[in-house]
């Protein structure tokens, strides 16, 4: 490590995620430093290497983790290149940050599992940021402390303003209710075991091809229904929204009403445009919460496991999706490193 | 009618709901009085009646609906007694306003549609009351003004802080969800086509033998689809919210805060404890527009067919929470005499 | 009183405030029916009279109030005339709902005051709405159990869309002000011992010769400071709020916040245009209760005294505008008639 | 500086404040580390520095800034040794951090001014943190936007659940006030001119000797008015909300309602605790941004005649606290470094 023990981290990807992680972890993160940047374009790389102080651009991630100056990865590269840096980052050994999905399907999620055991240790956090969100871990603190009694329902809302034009029906559950179903996983502690895809009309404004909203629907191993809305195309702002129903009271985060303005007949503020300003702590918090982890010599935060979990559900979700069908989700045993 | 054109109204049934109706139309009604009260229970009918002035305690309802100064019949007995009470008031052509529900069954229902047509024009008002809360109405107002482009999804909840000893598992549909069938119907102008009961864990506290919470599919025959939690001893108090996802934005009603209190650490405001409370104006508007149809001749508001609808809705309801599958709802033919 | 107790009610003043009584006499009120109309323009009179059955028109209020078929006043003429309408009820004996002002100023309140003691009993309730409020009201009932602890501090806004031409300076105490004046003697049940009237600079709408907004500070002989913005022409729209801070919490009302709605990058709700609609069931409340207490042959709600209590904290308070000094309040003593 | 610019800080005083910023320079901000840390108790120093890495502890403020690892200062002693600890830091040049106040009067604070403008360049940004609160910064933003017009009145609350035993009267302007202070000259951009305080009776609970809460009245150079509600012991918790009354509309901010729970007959939420929670992530960001601008060699944020002004308008208000009467505020010519 560097002196003070700056963690010198190596960022591979340098898309709009990628290049987010970067400014965040050369600007906000304390303790880190961005020693390294990887992008096949290599002028890419080298853009956004330029302006940070002893930062290296690479187009090989395997030379940029066999650098000494790099004591960890961020992996924010196309979910289909996952596997092989993270391979790369165990040969070294090296604590990794990949940004979901851990790999686009459970097979492949499984063999970086059986990987990550060969190592002995947990390497790998997978950035599902909701866990950090403020008012996502206050309802995960009310809940734990058991005040409400067991939650019996999960109702959750997802309202995205729009989506780029290469969006596919398949990408709702891949790209956007993967986070609920992170979310379930993470606040009831228990894993989801069936999903089913509900449809109603599409609206005038769904985008071709894609029946925008639907109505997902998980029972989990615990007998707990979340149902959970996704709109791709809302129009009117990002919005997420989660309400726990238990026993004894409910809990609802996700209103979001900071500023309150009276003006033109109406009362109200503004819905956040899209998911970086709405989750923006809930990164910083993400990444500071790996960095603090990493330079204590471990691993937090969501597993691998967690990563493979979320594949699993994600396929049953899209066959739902696609049949119309309840889909049993089949999980693999959970390996011991992951038990807790 | 009574001088100055006062309505004389039977009470029919001096039960909660019966005694608490004979308090509105003699304290909070404008233009009607109590004529009289009908109860099997002479002693009761009489307690009833004695303090209202010039209301008269009946123990047959066909004697009370043959006299001279009754107008008009709230029918407030249990359900299993409005058939008959329906077709006495048809005999004399009186305006009826009947709680919910019409009858206890699709088939008796469609009697009373027939005995209606048979005299040629509407005498019939169901008591759906949401239909006159005000934040319903704004509801209404705003779906119909198309501002939000088309509904796609309406989220429901209904929430009861606890239920009487002799509640059974059918009661949740035909006594609770009875209400957002017709509020579906009312909102969307469409029939619903399809129920589908899901079940999560109960809680600790269910009531013996009754799965609650329990959440309910509707599908429309617009291909709306519709989600109601039915929670019939939440605890916490009584709470009926609705939101409508429309292809341009959402509407949410019955967050209900009034008055915010900041105390002991906690900001916030009370919840009503039971439907009387929550839904007092609706009772007032509804009976008033009720009255005030009946002094000009007509009658308006949800008509038997909306009774008629909901109940064999109802009853694809408890036959979907019995099996677990999804049951189509058959509807007779919509007879010209309800089309508008 | 006519058959079945209906109660005669005779309208002085057929003007907004006055048609709009008429209205709810006839369409909403429980109990009482519009016996005659009264109003200088004759033609005004049989307008406004034509529709109800069984009314008559007047120009004369002596007139009207010597019809048998009478049984009680509403004035609702301009506060000029208020003391010669009073006075001629009083002749009758008849009770009176007098819109506010009781007149308009002290001296001559003292006069209507006087004159009803002769009587020996309470003849006159003040159109003081807001203790009909639903919000008000249970800010009332918070205050008076005592779970906070005493009041200490009460901040009240009250915000107006915009005004008529005639508007001037005065009036913003006289016809704005006075609502929370009483709004201060009835939540505290405290006298108003002194008026402070504070300008910031007018804004740019402000209407023509008016220092729109101002803040006018009440010193109760309790102690209690209360702060009043009063913001004429606001623009967006009508909003009336109050705070109550006491020894152990603060309790809050007028946010009103009814229908959520999300739309075009904002999430929120209407604001009411008008006093019309934001208190319109503070209105009907008060006249019923005013017909259910003249049906009962008693006079309750606010008194002669809170309508010559206001007029004498109003004259302290124009004089606090005009002088930018702190003025006292000189109350005479309160006859033994109201105390209670 | 450090390798990659790392900053060095000496942290001055240990106390609840300094020791809760060694903390966030050790483990939240990027950029910076703990170099130091200055307390005239040794033993305490010590205890402070010795978790963090490459921290020495000194009892000697001057021996602290001299050492070559220390590139800027945070000053968090008691007040009335920060003229000593300022005029050091000018010695070297370093750029400090200084927790309000300045100091503690008007004419130290004129002495620190002098001082800095022979250095010829600002040095100081003081620790009026809520200019970097969420809300605040967003409110601040709509005024500066003018779609609201121009600000008339400015209504702030600021509640306190407890004072320790050592509290005073003219702390409560001194202290807490002076928040309001400068968030008043930052959001209007004016002076403030005069400074009244009105007194309500004071809560049974009221620390003894003190009247609490009292209502303070600013008024600025441009002419708007500002009441702060100013409540050091309401024991519901600590609440800070503004409401800015522009020509056009209002905002508000302080609301804080996130995760919204329904429980035993109630809706809401939880109240902050303390300044420490509420205005956690303002804490941070101040931080942050002076350790941004310090490595960019500049020195942004609140100057040192924001803290002087505000020692102007404490005095202010302290008189007038004391005397009952309006007291207005010499401010002494603005320098030419603090023009901007």
């Amino acid at each position: 490590m560097a002196q003070h023990g700056t963690l010198g981290v190596a960022v591979v990807g340098t898309g709009r995620m990628g290049a987010d992680h970067v400014r965040r972890i050369d600007r906000v993160i304390s303790g880190a430093r961005v020693a390294a940047v990887v992008d096949v374009d290599a002028e890419r790389a080298r853009a956004v290497a330029g302006p940070v102080e002893g930062c290296a651009a690479y187009t090989d991630p395997a030379a940029a983790l066999a650098a000494p100056e790099v004591d960890a990865v961020l992996v924010a590269s196309p979910g289909s290149a996952h596997e092989a840096a993270l391979l790369e980052a165990f040969r070294h050994d090296l604590p990794v940050l990949c940004e979901k999905p851990l790999t686009p399907d459970a097979a492949s999620a499984l063999r970086v599992l059986e990987a990550e055991q060969r190592l002995g240790h947990r390497r790998v956090q997978v950035g599902f940021m909701r866990r950090w969100d403020p008012e996502f871990t206050r309802l995960k603190a009310l809940l734990d402390g058991g005040e409400l009694g067991r939650p019996l329902l999960l109702h959750c809302r997802h309202r995205n303003a729009s989506v780029p034009s290469f969006f596919t029906e398949p990408m709702l559950i891949n790209d956007s209710v993967v986070h609920e179903m992170d979310q379930t996983r993470w606040l009831l502690e228990q894993e989801i075991s069936a999903v089913t895809v509900l449809r109603p009309r599409p609206g005038r404004d769904a985008p071709p091809g894609i029946g925008d909203p639907q109505l997902v629907i998980f029972e989990t191993e615990g007998g707990v229904l979340v149902d959970v809305e996704i709109f791709a195309r809302c129009r009117f702002g990002y919005q997420v929204q989660a309400e726990a129903v238990c026993e004894r009271g409910t809990a609802r985060v996700g209103d979001a009403h900071g500023m309150l303005v009276n003006r033109d007949g109406r009362w109200g503020g503004e819905i956040a445009p899209d998911f970086t300003v709405r989750f923006a702590t809930a990164f910083d918090r993400q990444v500071q919460a790996w960095v603090d982890a990493c330079r204590r010599g471990t691993v937090t935060g969501p597993s691998a496991w967690d990563g493979y979990a979320a594949a699993a559900v994600c396929e049953a979700g899209v066959r739902a999706q696609a049949t119309g069908e309840r889909v049993a989700v089949e999980l693999a045993a959970r390996p011991a490193l992951y038990q807790d």
